[in-house]
């Protein structure tokens, strides 16, 4: 049984339109699957009415104590929430958490070096409890996670929703088949940045030192790629960097994205 | 085994001294276990701080589509993974829930009358799906509700938490022997409401009847009481009305509070 870790990125969760399709193909996907979805726009426009300045160093967020409350409502609350509302409507049984809820995701704050993060969280995978995960998709429901896990001392972190994709894919891979699925909004790993449709279909470790090496790689892409050698090596079966609008196409063998393996 | 179903108000909510507190006494309740808050008044302060001004018609909150994304943000973002992570912290497996997650508490939309309350959840009680609630609790989890539903069409809606909590309460009667205890600021139904010591033990119909024509209960303590008969006609074993202090005392025999039966 094919267990789908599926990410979507926050260019599909700001534009209601393509949240509305995506969500629909979401639940048409057969089989076991989990959604891990990114915070998108809404959290720095909803701090900034709250006189919350968002603040970045080397492009990443600095999550301080205002912030950390604001991701928590808007992540954990507003986006899950409509999410799983949205899925219930279209006939998927969603579920949604956060890494706190069922301590499905421990985390530790990231420890204050250069840069003082605030409250980050990094995955301690090895403290991940998979168990309520399994019992929820044994269930028939379809877990919902938003990109925030916890401590374990009371605290919420803000975590990357990329590494909880990859995270829980792995520690699935224990249990399941598991194929992990980044949706963003390109068709995939593309060999020219300017031409949507130059995807590569195959990236394996050489081809990938192949891409490394001729400058083929954006900014952009290169963790996703990280990441998913990283799973691939930790032992999920496959994973599939493609279009949100793609997702029912990605989940069958015949795949429009570009394939890790 | 018994199962305690647990409604903690907005006044503790609002008090982190106070919902530490009962945080800690709560995980220490033995047994399975439902949490059910209220929202308490920072969803009005956060609503203000956003520009949006909260209604209310004959004290009731009129939910607008800009307040409910406040109060999904707030009640089932903020404070329901607020109060998860702190349980965590303490020893208690908890995993934060609306009504849509899992689709556990199916509502309709307030049809429009005299007043329309907008985006206002009843709880259709013969739809619960108790059978995921259950699934948790068998599991060793302790589900935590905020006070929000859904329509089934994709909509959050706004519900009280009390009604939640005997809904949830008399959906479990069916498997179990519930406990349903409202925890507020004060030790019980009191006799005189200056008099916080005049706790009235013991309610019953008769009782109840006499307590109305002496004029004995207040506008705030009516509608809990007839929650109360209600869960109790229902199926419900036991119904307690006590002090957030006491909630470890009122999940034994020896009750501080008001016990309705």
């Amino acid at each position: 049984m094919m267990v789908y870790v599926i990410k979507v990125g926050g260019n599909v969760i700001d534009n209601p339109v393509l949240l509305e399709q995506f969500l629909a193909d979401f639940a048409k996907v057969q089989g076991k699957k989990i959604l891990i979805h990114g915070g998108g726009k809404i959290a720095t426009r909803i701090g900034d009415k709250l006189g919350i300045t968002a603040n970045y160093v080397d492009g990443r967020r600095i999550t301080d104590a205002a912030t950390i409350d604001v991701v928590t409502m808007v992540y954990g609350g507003l986006v899950n929430k409509q999410i799983v509302a949205k899925l219930q409507a279209v006939g998927c049984n969603a579920i949604g958490l956060t890494g706190a809820d069922a301590n499905s995701i421990p985390a530790s704050k990231r420890p204050v070096k250069e840069i003082d993060y605030g409250f980050v969280g990094d995955v301690v995978a090895e403290e991940l409890n998979i168990s309520s995960v399994k019992l929820l998709l044994d269930a028939g429901l379809t877990p919902v996670f938003s990109p925030l896990t916890h401590d374990g001392k009371g605290q919420i972190l803000n975590t990357n929703a990329d590494t909880i994709a990859s995270s829980l894919a792995i520690a699935l891979s224990g249990s399941y088949a598991v194929r992990l699925i980044y949706c963003f909004e390109k068709k995939g790993v593309l060999r020219n940045a300017a031409d949507d449709d130059s995807v590569i279909n195959l990236i394996n470790r050489d081809i990938y030192q192949t891409l490394l090496a001729e400058g083929v790689l954006t900014d952009g892409i290169l963790p996703k790629l990280q990441n998913a050698f990283n799973a691939i090596e930790s032992g999920v079966k496959e994973v599939l960097i493609g279009h949100a609008d793609d997702v029912r196409k990605n989940t069958t063998d015949a795949v429009a994205g570009t394939l890790i393996c």
